[in-house]
């Protein structure tokens, strides 16, 4: 098990641990430490506590400068989708680290394993045994690669709201016409499916599809600002 | 009054800011904005947003490194009570942030300026500012001066235990008897002055005083803590 864990990350993100102590502690429920007295072990609980604080800084200072123009009410809102018992457990999971949490045998029967809440806890306490171990930047690289491309992917679009996000950066130097085109339904009548491009000053940004043309004009938006961010990188 | 802020930072702090924006954007409230339209001023929130993260940490890694033996549940008490809003407003009439906040007439008539919500936000949005002008570093330089030194003073002794911190360190390494001696109760009945003193293995440690014994007590492991610390720097 001990062998694996290095390997794996050493692999999926490039990270060894210089305090193997660290990882270990990370990684070890309460069950486990009273399952093995008078072995001087530690369970994840401290260094959680920092993880989730290191978490909440990166990800508050990446969207403060990826939407610079995104007021502190859809900010928090976003940050609080992605710092959440959901979307950690998920990464926890995607990092295969519940493979590796050390678990007392009643917790173990319990499910604990799959438990949302303590591969959350083991996600926050991962970042934090990380921070400690290698510093800021390896955890930045790390969530680099496990949270921030999903913002991409769509994973938090149910708390941003591209077509506002689109409006501000088009408008910070001025007024711009903004309008979406419908250009195509297709599909059965209980089923269809929508296009939409969306111009400003009749110049065509992007273009989205979606079962609804409110849903298409979001991807649309969302397409255009993908286009915007490519040229302007 | 833009020239006193940057004298008063400058004077108190040693902070001088590359971008006077940001920090003009740090101290301004929504309603001044309004009041000046056309001039592209921006108001503290979306800093704020993001200090209230950097603050987040500092003080988590620093409670964190300074309480090796604290567990989560009282990091956390603590953290809550050195990051809340009645600390923060605190902070920034000692720091005389006060002062510096530009505010639209109404709210200035309705007493914003005192208002703890506000001082809270300005605080968060203040160090927010230093943040992205002159690094990490620097806040810790500030925090170091505004937040850490009240550990000591006091402020937060109603959510720590000293005995349960002086308790756990002495014990880290095998069992130590710990015991409190009354050595002195002195004055008016109905108003008693405790003096007690703390012992390890019958060394005395630490002495302290107090309107009960409990108050003593917890005096004296403080004062225990703080020789300990002062033998280990």
């Amino acid at each position: 098990m001990k062998k694996s864990v290095d390997e794996a990350l050493k692999k999926d993100f490039q990270i060894v641990f210089h305090n193997e102590d660290l990882l270990n502690e990370a990684l070890t429920q309460a069950s486990y430490v009273n399952e093995h007295p008078n072995q001087g072990l530690k369970f994840y609980e401290r260094i959680e506590f920092l993880g989730d604080a290191v978490l909440q800084l990166i990800v508050s200072e990446y969207i403060f400068k990826r939407y610079p123009e995104m007021p502190q009410g859809k900010l928090t809102r976003l940050r609080a989708a992605m710092v959440c018992e959901a979307s950690f457990s998920q990464f926890a999971r995607e990092c295969h680290l519940d493979q590796y949490i050390l678990l007392g045998k009643g917790e173990e029967k319990a499910g604990a394993r799959n438990r949302d809440s303590l591969l959350c806890d083991i996600f926050e306490s991962f970042v934090g045994a990380v921070y400690l171990d290698q510093g800021r930047q390896t955890v930045e690289k790390f969530v680099q690669q496990v949270i921030f491309p999903k913002l991409d992917t769509g994973a938090f679009d149910h708390v941003i709201d591209h077509k506002t996000n689109l409006q501000e950066i088009l408008q910070r130097n001025g007024d711009v016409l903004i309008h979406y085109d419908l250009l195509n339904e297709a599909g059965p009548d209980n089923d269809l499916d929508f296009k939409v491009a969306v111009f400003a000053d009749d110049r065509q940004l992007g273009s989205g599809v979606g079962k609804s043309k409110k849903l298409a004009e979001q991807d649309a938006a969302k397409n255009a600002l993908q286009k915007l961010r490519v040229k302007n990188a």
